[in-house]
C-alpha cells in the first residue's frame, strides 16, 4: 500500500484552522520557533524491521492481523508510517530475519519511499535452521574458537549486507552471559568477546561505525557479558575510534540513571546512539514515553545540551532506532505513538533556556532550575511537533489519520489475517 | 526406562564406607536425628510435567537431546528422578499441555514409579488451537463475559482431568494484567476475578483446594491482577476457606523479604505452598539454591516455625512443587539439584535450634540470633540428606549416579535427538 | 511574618491581563470547567510541622537560615504558604517535636491563618530524653510488655493533644522490625503490634480514625513489620472500620505499582490517604513530581476514579499531606513547589474523559486508553490551577511572589540564621 | 584493655581437643591444607575507627554502652579484636574525626597493638564547625572554584596525617552528586572532580595510591558524581597508575552483579580493594555475610581466581576493610562476626578446586561449574579458620571468648555508659 498524498493534504485541511490557532498561541512563548522546527523537521528515528509485527513473550504471542509477512511489506509499513509522520524515514535490517533477495529492488523500493538503511544487526542469541554450532553458551565469548569464528564471520557477512544497503553501521547486541555461577570465567569470556569484537572491527568498511548494545540481565539470567555501559565503555574503548557504545533505555538495573550515563557517554565522545521504548520492570519494550516521559524529556536534555556542546549534528551524528514490543497493540500504531513522544521530548529538550538552566546551576539555585525544567515539561508543545509535520507533508495528527482512514484494514484486504512477521 | 534398582544398591555399596564416615561424625552433633530422617524422608516435591525438557526465553530456546515426547515418558522421567532421590514422588500436569488420552493407564503407570498426581495446573495464559476467544487481553478479568466464561470452564475442565487422576487441588495461575497505564480498570478487572475465581471455586469437590498464585510481573509490563501477596490473599479470603495463597519465589519485586511474607501467609493459614526456584533479576526460574541459598534456608526456617506453631504436617499439609526453567541444563540434573538444595534447606531448618533462638529473640540478642541460623546454615548436612536417601532406597549421589551411569544417554537411545517436550 | 493581602493583590495585577490570555484559551477546551475549578479550590493538602525546616541524612545536615524556632513560627509558616496558594490549610503535628504549650493560644492562632489541625502523628522511633524504655528494637511490636505499653501510652497521649487541638485522626508510622535473619519472630512481632494497636484503636474517640502507615525498609533493614499495603491492610481489617492504610510514594519496593495498590485500597474501603513525596531509589522524600510526574498523575487519575465511584467528596474524605524532606532547598520553595505538583495532577485527572476511557477499557483499546491519559498529561492545565487560586485569593504564581517578594530574607531577619528547626 | 594473652591461652585449652576432632576430621578432605592455613594467617582486615560505636539512620541513634570515647580508646578495640582473632591488625583512620594529637604515642600504642595503619579517609560529606565554606552542594565537584579548593585542601591534609602514621593510600568517598534533575551538568560535575582528584592525586606521596569509590545513591538521590564502577574506573583511568577503584558492597543498584565488577577491576588492574558490608536493600551497612553469603563466596572466588592470575599476593595487594554500622548489635560483636563471615568466605575461595572448575568451564559443563562452587560453599570450613587463628595465638571462638568473658562489661568499667563514639 503506497498512501496516496491527497489523502493526507485533504485530512490536513479539515483541521488546519485548529492546529493553526493553537500553534500560533503557543508560538509566541517560545523563542527562536523557526530554528526548533528545522531541527524537528530534519529529526528521523529509524524502524527496525521486526517492530512490525506483534512481539511476545515467552508465554505466548498473540499475533494481529494484516502483518506484513516479506521485506518488501516491511519497508511498505515503514513508508506508510513515515509519510504519516514524516520523522520515521529509515529502517534498520536484522540479518537473518530479513535477507534482501534482490538489494536493487530493494533499494529502489526504500528510495521510491524516501527511506534510508539504518544500522544493520547481527543475530547471534538464536540458533539458525543450517548453522553449523550452537549459540547456546554464547557467540562472540564462546570458550570454543569455532563458535566465536562462525558467530565473527555471521557479523560480518551482516556487514556485507549492509554494505549492499548502504548502511553506516553494525549494530551488536550480545545475549551473551551465564545463567548460573561458575559457569563462566568473566575475565576469559570478556577477552574472547573483545578478539571477536576486534576480528568485526578490522572488517568494518572505512566509513562504518560498530555500535556496542548493553544489557543488565536477559536472556542470560546471572551475568551478561556485555552488561553496562561501563563494561560496552570498556570494549569500544579498546576496539578503536569506530566503536562507541549504544543505549537501550531498559537495558538497565532498576533505578538507574540512565541521562547521567548519556551525558558521560557523549563527554567521552563514545555515544553510539539509541534504541528507544519504556518500561517499568525490565527490558518490557513497552512504547517510547508510556511509563516515564519525565526521563525520556531528561535524557534528550541531557542528548541536547551535551551534543551542541561537541558541536554535533542532532540529526546525523547518533543513531536513533526504535525497539519495542507490541504485545497489545497494531505495530503500527505503537509505533506512532513512539515516535511522537520521542519528537515531543525532543521539541521539550530544544526549547529549555539553557542560558537560565546554567545559571541555575552555576548559583546552585536547586529550585530554579527544577523549574526551568519542569516548565519546559509542563508546556504543550504538541502543536510544535505537528507543525514540523505539517511542514513537511505529513499528517497532523497521524495516529489519528491511521485510525479514521482504517489503514489497517486496507493492510489486511491486501495481506489477509494470517501472515506472520518475522521477529521475536 | 526404569531403572533396575539393583544398579543404585551396587552404586551406594561402593560409598558406604565413606558416608558412614561422614554420616556418623555430624550425627552425633545433632539432636533428635531419627526425627529429622524420617521427615526427610517423608518430604515429597512434585515435578511439575513442563519442566523435563528445556526451557526458554522470548529470544530463543536452544533444546536438548532425549527430552520426553509424550505424557508417558515424562512420568518415566519423574519416575526416574524418584528412583534417584526418593524425594520426588509427585507430578503437576498442565493441561492441556499433558492431557492423558487414558487415565487408568496413566495412573497404573504413576502408581508403578510410586508417584502421586500432585496439583493439576490450568492454562489461559496462551490461546490453544481452535480456542473461539482469544486471551489476548486477559482470562478470568477479560471486559467479555464470554471470555471470563471460556476460561471458567477451562478451569473446570482441568478440575476435572485432575478428579481423574486423583488430584486434590487446582493452581491459578493468572497472567491476567496489562501492559500499559490506562488499560484496565484496576477495579473492574479485580471484581471481574473474583467472580471468575468464584465460579471456579463452586465446582471445586468438597475435598478439593485452590491454589491462587501472584506475580509481579511479565507477561504483562505494567500491573498484574494477581500482582503480590496481598492482592492474592484479597481474593483467597473472599473465595473461602479452600482457597489459598500460592508463591513461587521468582514472582516479587526486587529486595521483597519472602520468608517474611510466608510467615504471615502461615499465620493467617492461608498459605497453599510453593514454586520452588531461584533468581536474581526477576522470574529468571534458575535452578533452586543457585542464587541465594542463605534465603532459601530462612524460608524453610519460618516454614518449619510457621507450621509446627500450627501442628500441621510438614509432608502433606503444604504444596511442594519445582518451578524452573532448564535452558542451559540437562532438565535431569538441573531438577536433581533443586531437590538436593530444598532438601538441604529443610534439613537445616529442622536442625535450627528453637529454644535458643527463641530465647535469643526474646532477650533482643539480635548477636546469637544471627549466630544460630549461621551455624546452622554452616554446617554440612549433605550427609544427613544422603542417609535419608539411603535408608528409603534411592541414590547416596543421584546426580552423580545419573552422570556416572550415563542416564542421559539411555533416554537418547529410547527417544532420539529431536524429542522436544511441551512447555514453554 | 502575617503576609499583607494587598501584596498579593499587586501582584495579580501585574499578571492578570497575560494569565487571563492562557486560561481563556485553555478553557475552551476543557468540559465543566467551572466544575473543576471548584474542586481545585477545596482541595487542601497538609502541611506537616517537621517539614518546615532543613531535613538531612544519617550523613549530615546542612541548615538554611530563617527556619521557624518554635510551633508558633511554624504555624506562621504554613499560614504563608496557604495565604501564598490557599490550598495548604492545613497543618499535621509532630508529637513530641511539636507539643503545644497552650491549645487555646495555638488554635487561635490557627484560626486567624486559616489553618485546620490535621492527623497528629506519634513518635516511637527514637528515644525521647527522659524517656524510661528503649525502642532500640520495636516499639508496639517488643517483646516485652512493658515497652509497647509505654508505647501504646505515648499514642494514646498523641491523641489527646490532638483532641485539644480539634484533630480528627492519628497517624502512626512505626519503624518497628530488624536488621537481620532470626532476630525477630515475624508472627510473634505481627501479634503483638496488634494487640498494641488495638489498644490505641479503642483509645480513639468516637468520630476518630486512625492511619496505618506501611514501609518496605529504613530503617530496619531486614524486615519491616508493618512494610507493604498487604500488611497494613491485614491490620487495619482486623482492627475495624475506624482503620485504614496510609500510603507514602516512597515507601515501596523498587517498580512496585503504587496506584494499582490505591485502587485496590479504595475498592476496600481502606485507603486513609497519602503523605505525598516522590523518590528515585528509596524513601529519598523528594519534593513531589519532581523525578516521576507521570505516576503522580496516574495515582490521582485512580483516585478520583475511585473515590467518585464510591461517592466520596475529594476535599474531606481522605487525608492528604506532603511528607518531603528539603535537604538542598529553602524548605517552603519546596512546599511550593510540592503543592503545585499536587494541584497539577490532580487537575489532569479531574479532565481526563472518563466516557471514552471506560469506553476504550471496555473495547480493549490499549491504544485509545493510552491516549485518552497522556493527551490529558500533556495539556498545559497550570492556567487552570492558577485560576483557581486567583479565585480563592492566592497568588497567581506563589513561588515567583516568594521569590520576588524576598519573603525569606524577611524570615531571617525576623528570625535569625542559626535556628534550627525541630525534625529529622 | 590490653586482654591478658593467658586468658586465651586457657580458653583455647579447654576446646582444644574438641576442635582438633573436627579440624582433623576436615582437613583430610582438603588439599593443600598447610597452604590454605598460612594464607588465612596471612589475610588482615582493616577495622575503621567509626566503626566502633553504634551506628545509627535519619531516623535515630540508640548508643551502647562502653563506646571508645578518644582515638586511643579506639585503637584499644581494635588492639582487642586483634588480639581475639589476629585478623584485625589494621585501623583505618577517619579525618576529621580521628586526628592524632601526638603522632608518635599513636604509632607507639598501635606497635604495641599489633596494628597498622591501613588507608586515611577524608571527609567532604559534612560541614564541620568552623569550616569556612559549606559542601551543602558538593565538594570536589563544585561549581565554586573555592570550595573545591578548601576540599582538594583537606584531602592533602588527610595525607599528610597518613604519611605520619604510615599509611599508604588515601580513600576517597565523595557524596557528591545532585538531588534533583536540572541541579547539575553531569559532565562539568565530572570534569570539576576529575580536575580536583588531579590535584589530589599530584600531592600523594611517590608510594602511595588513591581510592576512588564509588556509590549509587545516598546521600543524594537523583544522581552521584561517583556513582557506579564505571564512572570511577574513568576517573581512575584518567588519573593514572595510582588511582583505582574501591568497592563497597552495599553501593550498587538493586540485582548488580558484584563479582562481574570485581572480576573486570582487577583484569584492568584497577581494583583497590574493599569496603566489606551486606545489605539487602540499599547501602544497609550490615554485617558481612548476613544476608547473602553466598554472594560473598562468589566474590572471593573472583577475588582469588582473578589475583592468582595476575600473580598478586593475597595479603598485601588490596585493601580489605569492613564499612559497616552496628544499629542493633554491640559494634565489637558485630565486628567480631563480620571477621569471621569473611575469613570463612576466603577459606571456601581458597579451597575451590579450580582446575576442575577450568575444565567444567572449557566444556560448557554448568551443572558441574555449579556443583564444584555449591560443594565447597556447603562444606564446613569453620575448623579451618578457627584453626588458623589457633595458629596465631588467637582465641578458637572469638565471639564465645568475648562474651563468656564479659569483655564489654570490662570496658563500660573502665569508659562508662555514657561515652558517644565519633562516626556516623
Amino acid at each position: 500500500m503506497i498512501l496516496d498524498k491527497n489523502r493526507i493534504a485533504e485530512f490536513n485541511g479539515l483541521h488546519a484552522a485548529s492546529h493553526k490557532r493553537k500553534f500560533d498561541f503557543l508560538a509566541s512563548e517560545i523563542n527562536n520557533v523557526e530554528d526548533v522546527l528545522q531541527k524537528l523537521i530534519d529529526f528521523q528515528v529509524a524502524i527496525p524491521s521486526w517492530a512490525l509485527g506483534t512481539g511476545g513473550t515467552r508465554f505466548g504471542r498473540f499475533a494481529g492481523a494484516g502483518e506484513p509477512g516479506s521485506l518488501e511489506q516491511k519497508l511498505e509499513d515503514v513508508g506508510l508510517l513515515h509519510a504519516l509522520n514524516q520523522s520515521s524515514g529509515a529502517i534498520s535490517l536484522h540479518i537473518p530475519w530479513d535477507i534482501p533477495e534482490n538489494y536493487a529492488a530493494i533499494k529502489a523500493q526504500a528510495a521510491q519511499l524516501g527511506l534510508q538503511f539504518d544500522a544493520v544487526n547481527s543475530n547471534t542469541f538464536q540458533d539458525q535452521k543450517d548453522q553449523e554450532l550452537s549459540y547456546k553458551f554464547g557467540s562472540l565469548q564462546h570458550v570454543n574458537k569455532a563458535v566465536r569464528k562462525q558467530a565473527i564471520e555471521h557479523n560480518i557477512e551482516v556487514i556485507k549486507h549492509g554494505v549492499e544497503l548502504g548502511s553506516k553501521s553494525l549494530t551488536v547486541w550480545l545475549s551473551d552471559g551465564s545463567c548460573f555461577p561458575g559457569q563462566l570465567n568473566f575475565r576469559k569470556a570478556f577477552q574472547n568477546t573483545l578478539e571477536s569484537l576486534q576480528e568485526i572491527y578490522a572488517a568494518l568498511p572505512e566509513d562504518w561505525k560498530v555500535f556496542v548494545e548493553y544489557k543488565a540481565f536477559e536472556p542470560n539470567f546471572y551475568s551478561m557479558t556485555v552488561g553496562d555501559w561501563g563494561q560496552s565503555l570498556l570494549y569500544a574503548t579498546k576496539l578503536g575510534p569506530k566503536a562507541s557504545t549504544l543505549v537501550d533505555l531498559g537495558h538497565h538495573l532498576p533505578n538507574a540513571n540512565i541521562e547521567q550515563i548519556v551525558s558521560l557517554l557523549l563527554m567521552e565522545g563514545k555515544l553510539a546512539g539509541f534504541h528507544f521504548n519504556d518500561s517499568k520492570y525490565g527490558d518490557d519494550d513497552l512504547t517510547v514515553g508510556s511509563i516515564k516521559p519525565y526521563q525520556l524529556f531528561l535524557i534528550f536534555n541531557e542528548l541536547v545540551e551535551g551534543m551542541d556542546a561537541r558541536g554535533m549534528n542532532h540529526a546525523t551524528d547518533l543513531g536513533w532506532m526504535i525497539d519495542a514490543s507490541h504485545n497489545v497493540k497494531d505495530p503500527l500504531e505503537d509505533l506512532l505513538q513512539s515516535v511522537e513522544a520521542i519528537m515531543l521530548a525532543y521539541a521539550q529538550a530544544l526549547t529549555v533556556d539553557r542560558v537560565k538552566l546554567n545559571a541555575a546551576q552555576d548559583a546552585n539555585d536547586v529550585v530554579a532550575a527544577q523549574e526551568i525544567l519542569q516548565n519546559t515539561f509542563r508546556t504543550d508543545l504538541r502543536p510544535l511537533v505537528a507543525e514540523a509535520r505539517l511542514r513537511s507533508g505529513a499528517a497532523l495528527y497521524p495516529l489519528q489519520f491511521f485510525r479514521e482512514q482504517q489503514l489497517r484494514a486496507e493492510l489486511v484486504k491486501e495481506r489477509g489475517t494470517k501472515t506472520i512477521a518475522t521477529g521475536l
